[in-house]
């Protein structure tokens, strides 16, 4: 049994480095701000590594500052089972995201060196760096160096978001986590990972579940659309004579989300700019960002296509799903496409949802045995990158009103104690397996 | 007949000062940014009060920087027939909007000088100051003072857009244009007010019309909607679960278009700015304006008031006009209304649109007599106020494409010439009557 105090003590005591803001009355009601590689950062990583050498870790940092924590086993010829995750945080981040699942890897190590457990063959804990890609905007980008998915001088020239000069290189030197290590899968393997991690969304919530055995993570596309119209006064131009790019903008938008809605996928526009910006100024240009998801890599595909043809129509005036149908035609506007990010679909390894299930199955009969249930990530993990090279797979719990990348982010210690369990037992059964 | 080349002349002579964009390959190819009480605006200024103090005019300016030249007539009890406009601009504005109906004036007063005229009563230019808002924001501020519909201290009080602490009275003392006479229509009163402008819109140009007879100005009200909903992760959170500020806001703006369209009404949204702005996170908070004109008061009440109502549903799921008939129902967002300009709609006096339409018709079987239509002027300009204590009408040419507010605004050499000889024999006429 993990220790749930020490766990949700030390969780804690790292989120002093890097406090955001406050939004409750309570001690931890602390929202984080620990960018990648920031002073703070290095706060949390000096811990960790102390932390993971004090229980008898040979402790290694490769070339993109992540570091690999390993318990030996009985036989250490073969690579280590870890449980992996992160300690950045978003600017305006929370308590829990990335850092419950470091810090559950921890608690792992600490009651196998508690209960003098041996495993078979090495254990460890990953910390990947620049999981949020807030600070250097590429997330996962550290995982994704190792794992041969992205190359090491693009994440090095990675210059941080806005006005500063540093990149991801300079900054890990300056903090002293640029390591000795290649950042390479083949260097550097692992035999299985096990990602614990908030669900980041309501779905454990509203269904009473406790555990999500996560079977893989739904496929992403990220980009830039540009509407071009052009300017003109409010007062003087009438509807005919308009060709009114925020107008255009906005059935788009809303007919992303109602063709996405038919197919069973997601969209959503969380970025939005528009010139010149003036109340009596119909707008000439509008941005704004589509972040399109599926589950499948065929129905994200198809509905990409679908958008790109009918964007174009809707823009024109022509008449689709009704958007057309009220207003007065005017005299159009033309639509650009940039694609930003590409994620595919992942599917995690049957073995470790395996064990994660097995896991839960240990604790029932227990007073703390949650219920599981298998289900598909919404959001990007380093998870993703890992089960590109390794079996992997990931343990989700709920988290308050499905509220992440937020400061009032909350995940209770139960359901803490709950993930650092199950995370435990599978790594243990991976390691027997 | 007015000399067509010394308008021209005249017009591109001032516009050296506050140059703007450069948008083609001719000298006079460059737009304006001539802010209110700039150092650029003090220029034209003292231009205006030299030209028209050597014509023989007797000029004084008004506690608004506002500037009347007036040139005696034979019986000066009584006050001046005006011809006035403004000669400040847009940071991205044109060489027409407000400058030709200041030259246009000084034309009239030069041509009058030239063939001797004597004018029953005075007559005059007047220059306001900060007609387009753009830099102290409330726009046609200072011939709102001195109608008594804008407080002096308010006006007075206006600071500037951005982040500088110049307040609209520091600025006038700064350039010297603090004047002396009081702002207010009785201390300073006009017999009539005539201002000749580019219309900003199409009509004009679409129709083959040279000349516009403004009847009136239209109603129009500006608000900023807020849009509450919750941010959210767009990855994790299914559209069940969502309170979505974009597709809201998206809803909203279409449906006003739509609602718009059906009453013969104006609706658009010219700003719109979203929290936090990640392409990952459902937005919380949508900002937009949204500007609704009409020519009837009644109609554009009972579009707000529909508006009001239907946002407010439709922002909670209800199905209305289609647009929650094809996507996923969210959990909701609520809808704010803040108004932040309130102009009724304005009926010109019946006496000076005869004069307009008398002045085209001295102008016919002159090879340049122009053709002239009635019409409503969508934008709201100095001539809003001053029809609220004199006679006032507004004369319009045609602008290419109907562009405004924009570098490349343009106003044909023919067409400018045309207004200024209908502004004068508008002026002569209204003198006589
Ligand atoms: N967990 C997380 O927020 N990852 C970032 C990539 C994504 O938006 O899915
Ligand atoms: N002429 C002009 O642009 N006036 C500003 C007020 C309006 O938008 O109508």
């Amino acid at each position: 049994r993990i220790d749930r105090d020490r766990l949700w003590k030390d969780l804690h005591t790292t989120c002093e480095w890097g406090k955001g803001e406050r939004w409750g009355e309570n001690a931890t009601d602390i929202g984080m701000s620990r960018l990648a590689s920031s002073d703070a950062d290095k706060q949390a990583r000096d811990w960790f590594v102390k932390t993971t050498q004090d229980l008898g870790c040979d402790v290694n940092v490769d070339a993109m500052g992540n570091i690999f924590a390993v318990r030996p086993g009985m036989d250490n010829s073969a690579p280590p089972t870890y449980a992996g995750s992160h300690m950045d945080t978003q600017p305006t981040g929370g308590r829990y995201d990335g850092i419950l699942g470091v810090h559950a890897g921890i608690e792992a190590l600490k009651t196998m060196k508690d209960n003098d457990m041996e495993t078979e063959y090495p254990t460890g804990v990953i910390n990947w760096t620049n999981e949020e890609g807030a600070r250097f905007p590429i997330s996962m980008i550290s995982s994704g160096v190792w794992a041969g998915a992205i190359p090491l001088e693009k994440a090095y020239n990675l210059r941080e978001v806005g006005s500063g000069n540093a990149t991801q290189k300079s900054e890990l030197e300056r903090i002293g986590y640029l390591g000795p290590l290649e950042a390479n899968h083949k260097a550097n393997p692992i035999a299985a990972h096990f990602e614990l991690h908030i669900e980041q969304g309501p779905i454990l919530e509203a269904s009473g579940g406790k555990i999500g055995a996560v079977e893989g993570v739904q496929a992403y596309k990220w980009h830039t659309i540009t509407v071009n119209g052009r300017d003109c006064h409010t007062g003087t131009t009438d509807f005919q004579n308009r060709s009114d790019a925020m107008l255009t903008a906005a059935k788009l938008i809303l007919h992303s989300h109602n063709r996405a809605s038919e197919a069973g996928c997601l969209a959503s526009t969380g970025i939005l700019t528009l010139k010149p910006g003036s109340t009596n100024t119909v707008p000439g240009v509008v941005q704004f960002s589509l972040d399109i998801r599926s589950k499948e890599d065929a129905a994200l595909l198809q509905l990409e296509e679908t958008l790109k043809s009918e964007f174009s129509k809707i823009a024109q005036g022509e008449e689709i799903g009704g958007l057309n149908a009220r207003g007065t035609k005017g005299r159009g506007c033309t639509v650009k496409w940039q694609l930003d990010t590409d994620s595919p679909a992942t599917t995690f390894h049957e073995d470790c949802i395996k064990c994660v299930e097995e896991s839960v199955s240990d604790m029932l009969g227990t007073s703390e045995g949650p219920n599981v249930q298998r289900m598909t990530s919404g959001a990007g993990h380093d998870s993703v990158y890992t089960a590109r090279r390794a079996p992997t797979s990931m343990i989700f719990v709920p988290c308050r009103d499905g509220i992440s990348h937020n400061p009032a982010e909350y995940c209770s210690q139960e359901d803490c104690g709950n993930g650092a369990q199950v995370l435990l037992g599978a790594m243990l059964r991976y390691d027997r397996l």
